[in-house]
């Protein structure tokens, strides 16, 4: 169709090369480049000497349009990107005054002394953009380098190393400038629908044919299965784009129905979160085996205190009993992990709290306490509601925190289709 | 001292490059390399199509002694890596009858019937060594480029992409053989303490004189800061590289006495349970505004049923008062955010599980929810224990998961040095 641009990142800084710290950058201006219609074709990650900095930058200016580098724009010692990238482009280091100044409000509006080596990050390269810094000091750089022999790259882009200040600077500031000097050459549209309740292979088994025609017609799909969730991700790219991706959602919506839970990034208790809210109803759990990862996730979200009234981890038999009125015969003749304790544990919740909904928990997380009949990884989730209370038993083998993941996971699912008189 | 050796990572996969999955192998190999003395110098990551995995593969075999590339071992048309690799070479693939069997028996066990096409993983270059999968079907490769004009590279070491299957290949099979082929010129030894309670530079005032006779005699000490955490990590080279560590970690315990909870990975959640379980006393937990984001971070811990007998997530008031029994009159009286509610909600948590030790966490994560007497951030912490009830204020103005995991950090740490009579 078109020669796609070649983009490059680079991160920079030796605590990436002595495994210290996680680079969550690569996924998140991956992520951000592709469902804008640009495709990152390379991540390269060095320690931050000048020898490895310079090599994974003359590599790339020879051959991507669009470089962004990562970190090293701070007021330490170690911290050499801009000197080096100037250096390698030819280019004078002045003081500007503008940052200069924001470096100093910055300081000012923080009550904190500013100490003297912090300008060293108002020096900038000639000829070079800034990008200011709304969550820290260090300005982000945009150059133009190309004109000279051998250099492919039309925009390179400093940003500064950590996620908070980065991650508005690319949003706000690098986005619109993308837009505006490197466009993509046709439109592009592209969305995502989670689904859950069904495997990668089952969801493209039941959608692949209906969606036949708009992929005959250009249209890419794409599946990627996670914890307990499968993304089906729509583009569209041409005069087109818009038209396809909505006819393809409205097929797949018609399709799966109810295990289309969230288009795009909402994440599953964002979707139980909001779907309370709207109705203006509350929640109240019971975990056990999950150990509170339920309740973490809903008052992740802002705003879970409208909706979210108490959840109470009862990970000894007497908790059960003390905070949610299981029985201890129940307890004792069907055992803390059976459905008849789930139902007394969602029932008991959703009594104690008066919430609208109570999920309960009780399982086998291991890697100790499984049994022939109860091996790791077996699981009963419970929801109570004025519909009554269901059970649903689940065998989820794996380490414990996965374990604890996809069971919440399933845990929430369960009530979001009972939510829709689907469970 | 010694050239050191060079060391590059490769991590194929499309998926990488659209940023739909996080990249954990950097973090995860370059640390496993570091802590053994080993320095990864570039991770490359690409797509999975030809001419990215041969660029990126061309380029390492020219100047790195050890390349690891992961991803692309599997059974779909889009794992090419083994037949890259192998075509760059100039190798030719035969079935190895060791891989056959080990996939064979692989579904026999399971009970699955095995797909024709998953025979393709059987398929290895001529002298290429096979390292068997222990958690799926794809072997790892090893083989031995150097030879050829040009090619700088002793060891090329090729894993299976998921983690739960590259990770004990990797620390089981790769780790002897680099000991064995690669061995590092001089003895080793790295020992990180990690320590709460202080900022970087405040540890780095407090130790670094301390240790300067260690540093100058050739010992790297070195800080990381994380979320209420600084790790000082000391590294020896040479014969008394042993004995400076010792020496180092003897004076910085000296110094920094109960701020060091825990030796090289230990997290702060399995030192409370294993001080817990070693004392065979009992925890319960009474949380607000963490959400139950403490009692997750317990219950991460394998034994943790042992110590945790329940966790009071109260995010109503009436929650605090029906479970806790915080009283109306402290709620009406001081607000749900203050030092008498954080109080009653610890000794209501312990008395009401009978736990030894109980913690108390009320604030306000934000975004909304502030006032200017209490602003986003504000956090009452306590602790209840036979000793008596002790309460903390702390104000951890960040982000909303930010704000939750430091708060969580400081929550235990209270607890641990109660524990230690040091709070």
């Amino acid at each position: 169709m078109f020669d796609a641009m070649r983009i490059e990142i680079i991160n920079t800084g030796s605590e990436l090369m002595l495994g210290r710290v996680l680079n969550t950058h690569q996924q998140w201006l991956c992520r951000q480049f592709a469902d804008r219609g640009y495709t990152v074709n390379r991540q390269v990650a060095v320690d931050d000497t000048g020898p490895a900095i310079e090599g994974a930058v003359c590599e790339a200016l020879g051959r991507a349009e669009l470089i962004v580098v990562t970190g090293g724009l701070g007021p330490t010692s170690d911290d050499r990107t801009r000197d080096l990238i100037a250096a390698l482009l030819g280019k004078k280091l002045h003081e500007d005054s503008s940052v200069v100044a924001h470096i100093q409000d910055y300081f000012t509006s923080r009550r904190r002394p500013m100490p003297a080596s912090t300008l060293i990050q108002a020096m900038v390269p000639e000829n070079t953009q800034v990008l200011m810094n709304a969550h820290g000091t260090a300005p982000g750089l945009v150059m133009e380098p190309v004109g000279s022999a051998g250099i492919a790259c039309r925009l390179l882009v400093m940003l500064p190393g950590p996620p908070r200040e980065l991650r508005p600077m690319f949003s706000e500031q690098v986005l619109p400038l993308l837009r505006d000097r490197l466009p993509l050459p046709v439109p592009f549209v592209c969305r995502t629908l989670k689904t859950t309740g069904m495997g990668e292979s089952q969801v493209e088994e039941k959608i692949a044919l209906s969606l036949r025609a708009l992929t005959d017609g250009g249209m890419d799909l794409g599946y990627c299965a996670r914890i307990g969730e499968v993304d089906v991700r729509f583009v569209g790219r041409g005069v087109e784009a818009q038209r396809s991706v909505e006819d393809a959602e409205r097929i797949v919506r018609g399709i799966l129905g109810p295990l289309v839970f969230a288009v795009d990034d909402e994440q599953l208790e964002e979707t139980i979160v909001r779907l309370l809210a709207s109705r203006k109803q509350t929640i109240a759990l019971a975990e056990s085996c999950t150990g509170g990862a339920i309740a973490d996730r809903l008052t992740n979200v802002p705003g879970a205190s409208a909706v979210f009234l108490a959840g109470l981890v009862t990970y000894s038999n007497e908790a059960k009993q003390k905070f949610l009125g299981v029985r201890a015969e129940t307890l004792a003749q069907h055992g803390a992990v059976s459905e008849a304790t789930v139902r007394e544990m969602a029932e008991g919740a959703r009594t104690a709290t008066g919430a609208d909904y109570a999920i309960s928990v009780t399982g086998i997380a291991g890697p100790g306490g499984g049994t022939p009949e109860k091996p790791v990884g077996t699981v009963w989730i419970g929801v109570a509601s004025a519909a009554g209370t269901i059970a649903q038993r689940r065998f989820n083998a794996f380490d414990r925190e996965t374990f604890k993941n996809v069971t919440s996971q399933h845990a929430l699912d369960l009530l979001r289709r009972q939510m829709h008189g689907a469970a």
